[in-house]
């Protein structure tokens, strides 16, 4: 395949490659900003990179929680297949001894090899232990808390969460303050962002900005606390919605705007299950931790002026997994040939919103293949309610929805597709029987 | 109050008051519309009308269902003030005898008698019976269908519809045809829009655009069936937003783009009950039919290049009654001052959208008051799903939810506000000490 480089700016080997820039919001639902039609949360910045880059209206994340679903998005590669998905254990804690396989080839590894500068500023969620931050996965330069912000005994209740330490702020390896403001993190974390892109003016760069917020304790700065119609949760959104801005001001300002990718969009749907502390997934069904589309389709915004006409939207399928060989094709690099990757490269999309380059989403929760999409069609196998209580169940005869029509998982056509179903279960066959399951990193031996 | 035209224009009495178009669409959803966040269906026209204008995100219809609807928003007035609701009969049908007293004056009757030229272009559903047409109520052209497209015996099944007459397509009170082709319905209405604006280019005109679409059967011409994403209910709303495209241009065409308020809006929220054939309230809690969010809040977008800055988005509270003071302004005529008016002048948030003019949202269904909103807070006395089936029940204590946190009414906070609720208890008894109840219009004896 050919590079984006090659294919849309015939470069040179003397020419640098674009930037590469993903703001990764936590627990950001689908319906939480202006323009996925929230009535009451105001985005100018977003709305802004909208207006003059592409929005994605059927963008997933590889998983519904967490620790997967960042693991998804920097190994191109569905959590299973790297041991960071489990059934009992869905995220890494601060007790849990394991994290990401060194194995495992992360965005940052294969753009540092290719000469990019590499950040990650914000929420890490891959493994804390010595040898497994950012630092030994491809990162020149880490600032921020190494996992969920409920994972504090300051800020946090329960008896679990009392026995664990501090939450830690981290430059690279360090622990550089226990326990942050966290009404400061967003902004801290804004400040740092604009530093890396000046700081890297001159050199290729890949920053991933992992916000905290709106991941609960849910907390804003002073200067948005208060101001959103909203409520608290609306104040988080706006502030990240300005850090947004504040980060394509830093690319404008060191002249790259038309060097530089930006991708906007959230580790999965919203918290339902914590009330008004958490967000909206829209017009789709459930959030957070499910397999309905509200736990895995997820705003997408693509910013890239020269390149991403201003004003698109496009119906087609992409998924965080994606952006590794996004990454790929703007570095001119081949993707990694020794392991299956879940990544197709999504520039041919950004250049024209009519076209397709993926057919089929697969949605596991923890290892199990819940429901698969193809098309648009989608096969429910096992469906579970919220993040928590509710049990599974399994669906037999599986249920179909068509989710062009039928956006909100209303209506099981199954009994009228059946040549549909039979050939999304040959798919899923065949997915089945190519899958290696790596061994679960997630487990904590401690609580077993 | 000053009138529009001496507040922002300073027009002398030579100079024409500027033209107003309103575009009704019949059941279409909060969420139908590309600018309210539906992910498959495309509407760049609408979406280029709320870019260039104003987008209200919290803009209410005066009932939800079709003829109660109607008659809030041409009369500015709520329907229980002029007998155009009942608990029984919720429309009017074919055998109606009733329709909109002549006492009401509505928006094109004032409008006539300040100068303007007035057209309807669409489905009336105010009365069809000898002096109960649009031409009875001050329209000087009327071209459409007298009522809802599912009242026809070509069309709809029902051993009671199968005794209506042939569904009639009008101009001004002839029946010019019977059962006319309802996939044309969307373009012949547009046809007729863009000639009246054309045949009035050099006069101030009101035109009023009812379209009969998405209301079930859902129809699209050839040109967009099979076209959208959606679906056929996409196809419907493609073409309409096709129309207010078509509608646009000839208003661009005549030159009298700054000198005309356009405004899009919904009669109530989606049928869901219908399925696959009804849309979507987005993350509104309910459909057409009921006081939840979902029945009566709507799009809302303004358009007036000039007097409306670009790109901008309203949490002010808007209803479809205020077109009628906002028309007065517009016009430079007082209101009616022999009756009560629940109409406010929207033209300061026009111009300024972060002005309120209205604090108080009453939602009835037929004559009893369900619902109150004042401010962010809404209070339920009585609640009842969906358009049919399910009964009311009485909320005692009644339910609170804070609208601006809480858009998709998912919790109910009664119990931790009691001054809010007193607060609203106590308007509410004032609104209903002063409430003339108009005796129905909307009866059928035959039926009785």
């Amino acid at each position: 395949m050919l590079s984006a480089c090659l294919l849309l700016f015939g470069c040179s080997s003397t020419e640098a490659p674009p930037n590469l820039i993903i703001i990764f919001a936590d627990d950001l639902g689908y319906g939480d900003l202006s323009s996925y039609g929230h009535p009451t949360i105001h985005t100018p910045h977003l709305d802004q990179m909208a207006t003059e880059g592409l929005r994605f209206t059927q963008f997933y994340t590889g998983a519904s929680v967490c620790t997967p679903s960042r693991a998804a998005l920097l190994t191109g590669r569905l959590p299973v297949r790297s041991g960071m998905a489990d059934d009992r254990v869905r995220v890494i804690f601060p007790p849990s001894p394991g994290g990401l396989p060194t194995e495992e080839t992360t965005i940052a590894e294969m753009l540092q090899s290719a000469g990019y500068a590499t950040g990650i500023i914000g929420k890490w969620h891959l493994g804390h232990q010595e040898g497994q931050l950012p630092t030994s996965h491809g990162f020149d330069y880490y600032f921020g808390i190494p996992y969920s912000n409920d994972m504090s005994p300051a800020t946090s209740g329960g008896a679990r969460v009392q026995t664990y330490p501090p939450l830690p702020l981290m430059r690279n390896t360090e622990i550089i303050e226990e326990e942050p403001d966290q009404r400061l993190l967003t902004r801290r974390y804004t400040t740092e962002a604009v530093a890396f892109i000046r700081n890297h003016a001159a050199s290729p760069f890949f920053l991933y900005v992992p916000h905290s917020m709106p991941h609960i304790p849910i907390f804003a700065s002073d200067a948005f606390e208060g101001t959103s119609t909203r409520g608290l949760y609306g104040d988080v959104i706006e502030e990240l919605d300005w850090s947004v801005g504040q980060i394509i001001s830093a690319v404008k300002e060191i002249g790259k705007e038309r060097q530089t990718l930006v991708v906007f969009t959230s580790d999965n749907g919203p918290w339902l299950t914590v009330n008004l502390a958490g967000g909206s997934a829209g017009l789709l069904r459930d959030g957070k931790g499910t397999t309905w589309e509200g736990g895995m389709r997820v705003p997408g915004l693509a910013w890239w002026p020269g390149t991403i006409a201003p004003g698109g939207t496009t119906v087609a399928l992409a998924t965080t997994m994606d952006l590794f060989a996004t990454a790929a094709g703007l570095a001119g690099v081949a993707l990694p040939e020794d392991r299956v990757m879940d990544s197709v490269d999504l520039t041919p999309v950004l250049v024209d919103p009519q076209q397709e380059v993926r057919d089929m989403v697969y949605y596991y929760r923890g290892t199990r293949l819940f429901a698969v999409r193809k098309g648009p069609w989608k096969l429910h196998y096992i469906t579970q309610s919220a993040y928590v209580g509710d049990a599974p169940v399994t669906q037999n005869p599986p249920l179909l929805f068509h989710l062009d029509h039928d956006p909100s998982e209303r209506f099981n056509v199954a009994a009228h597709q059946e040549e549909v179903v039979a050939e999304i279960e040959e798919a899923v066959r065949q997915h089945r029987a190519a899958l290696v399951m790596a061994p679960s990193q997630l487990r904590v031996p401690a609580w077993e």
